[in-house]
């Protein structure tokens, strides 16, 4: 959900009207009355929600078919990868729309607040670390009980970026023993600083002056291998390495899955985009000689109520920046508008979105 | 799973002769060939397992329609709650058999490293802990984001036996602020060793000499009234307040849930005998006012590979006792020996199969 009441009703006292679709709220558990006490309008279908609208907030682009309802020249702010969304982006434009899209956020200081990319990945990757505890045959903290000592779980998360920094500090959280590893030997510091160890392949990449080299054939199979081995001495691996609008890369082959002993468990957070795992089905729980892998579909929709806080006070805050006394009134010097902007009035601004329609690139985005 | 290829090991190395039949570990990822490493004879199937068994494992008691299957006079270990198994206990009666429950192990140190009921009370709390958090729509822990702070997750634990401590050490491991209630005053100090704040309702069992005394109807409706603020205040509840062999109590009313915000959490540990929620079904999760009730059925189930190494070293710390050289050798003046005995050579002994079968009470277990 885009918008909570407590953000409704910081807005509403900037001077915007807000209106939400009666039952939007439901699986985040925020009532329409809830809304309503915020000083929200609901709005009894889509049509009316959307009706005379200004500005359209949606956490994710709308499909094609919603758009008859648009008016023209209304300006939408949600995640919006272009190239996914070929078909409405033609329509937002044909419709001389405006789209902002969070995918596209420079990643300057000054955004950090906007950040929603990270907020959600943030929600992600707490809950790749619950999943995998969740649905390991063994405990992740150590026990010592009157019965015999319980080993921690081993878990290996792979791809230090937001997400897989969360999913660090929730297995270490819950007593889990982490290792972590990372293309960019800068992850090293970050996941150290949580308790996991970073691997050494035992190839390293430094080359002359500071810079990274090429590794050689030989190199990067001796890196498979080292990794295979990792992998296999794991309870659990969580995989994270999506990037937005595009597939994402395989990390762990089928073999290396062979190699996992039976009960092991693969969270897989790229399961949209493809899987970070060969054998991963986005949404599923395939079974592969005892060892199961979780394709985790749209995992902050998981856990909504706060998905959908943290997404609705980075929304506050671009509306801070775009709109402070409550209509919409974009800085186009500002690099943040422009590193946002997808479709203005039609025309196609971010490198993808001239791709597909055509245009002059104004914005630094994919 | 009552044995693991580790005690499988250590009971061959003893001198037992162990068979498991093919694909009874499988669940708890334990295949057939780990178990025939260990040195046990994988049978094809339940009759040739049992064939010739002196002395049969298992975590519940049988169904009635296996006791064809089993040799006369054989011997029976497991959990044996009789007055919920009278067709099992007749059937096993009239063979001659004997039977051991770790429902009925006395309360002492010695018998500790047995305590099955214990263990497996540890995996239950734990798993309840993990399925509080999955179904929360909220973080358990506090953030600090750059788009705001999220606060902790409320946790109200009730009953603080071995699984409601456990409950309470996964929560405060995933971040929660934990509260804990059980009528035991003696609990509070457990509680609080693993940074719960117990409950005080403001109304005191104290007596006179040190005794606790009956509370009056206005006091006690003084508690259930304090509870239910409680119960009010808190993202999560979980109920603990299990008794083998007997009908759970009811900890919270229907009213107590609906007295609970939207998108919280009801984990009922208690499902399987009738539960502590007014409103639990073993097994499913209710949406009662969007307030979710998880009723868990059979906890260890969902977590088969450590809680069956727990068990399976329970289990060899009986046979330890009774059959240290690898055959059974019971000392009946050993009081555990006595307190575990349900059935003695087809003649009840303990007070619950003395109801159903009639005989004299040896045992002091119910």
């Amino acid at each position: 959900m885009a918008l909570v009441p407590d953000v409704v009703k910081k807005l509403v006292t900037a001077g915007w009207e807000v209106a939400i679709q009666s039952g939007a709220g439901h699986h985040a558990a925020f009532s329409d009355a809830a809304y309503s006490d915020a000083g929200a309008t609901v709005a009894p279908d889509a049509a009316a929600t959307v009706a005379g609208a200004g500005l359209i907030v949606s956490v994710n682009a709308p499909a094609p078919d919603d758009l008859g309802l648009y008016p023209d020249g209304v300006v939408l702010l949600s995640f919006f990868a272009a190239a996914q969304s070929e078909a409405t982006l033609r329509g937002l434009a044909a419709k001389g729309a405006t789209v902002f899209s969070f995918d596209l956020l420079p990643r300057i200081s000054r955004a950090q607040s906007m950040d929603a990319l990270s907020s959600q990945a943030t929600v992600s990757g707490y809950r790749a670390g619950l999943t995998a505890a969740e649905h390991l045959t063994k405990f992740f903290p150590m026990f010592m009980t009157a019965a015999g000592t319980v080993p921690p779980a081993k878990v290996l998360v792979m791809g230090v970026g937001v997400a897989g920094l969360q999913s660090i500090a929730t297995a270490r959280r819950l007593g889990a023993v982490v290792k972590a590893y990372d293309v960019r030997a800068a992850a090293k510091e970050e996941a150290e600083s949580l308790g996991a160890t970073f691997l050494d392949l035992g190839v390293s990449a430094e080359g002359t002056g500071g810079y990274a080299r090429e590794l050689t054939p030989e190199e990067l199979d001796r890196q498979r291998a080292a990794l295979a081995t990792e992998v296999g001495l794991s309870d659990v691996v969580i995989t994270t390495a999506a990037v937005p609008g595009r597939k994402a890369p395989v990390l762990l082959t089928g073999a290396m899955v062979e190699g996992m002993a039976e009960g092991a468990v693969v969270v897989d957070m790229a399961a949209d985009s493809g899987g970070n795992c060969e054998l991963t089905v986005a949404g599923e729980v395939v079974d592969h000689n005892g060892v199961h892998i979780v394709g985790m579909a749209n995992p902050p929709s998981g856990m909504p109520t706060h998905a959908s806080f943290l997404f609705a006070r980075n929304v506050a805050n671009v509306l801070g920046l775009m709109g402070p006394e409550g209509t919409l009134a974009p800085d186009w010097d500002d690099e943040i508008v422009i590193g946002m902007c997808v479709l203005r009035q039609g025309t196609a601004t971010s490198s993808a979105a001239v791709e597909l329609l055509g245009g002059t690139t104004e914005g630094s985005g994919s």
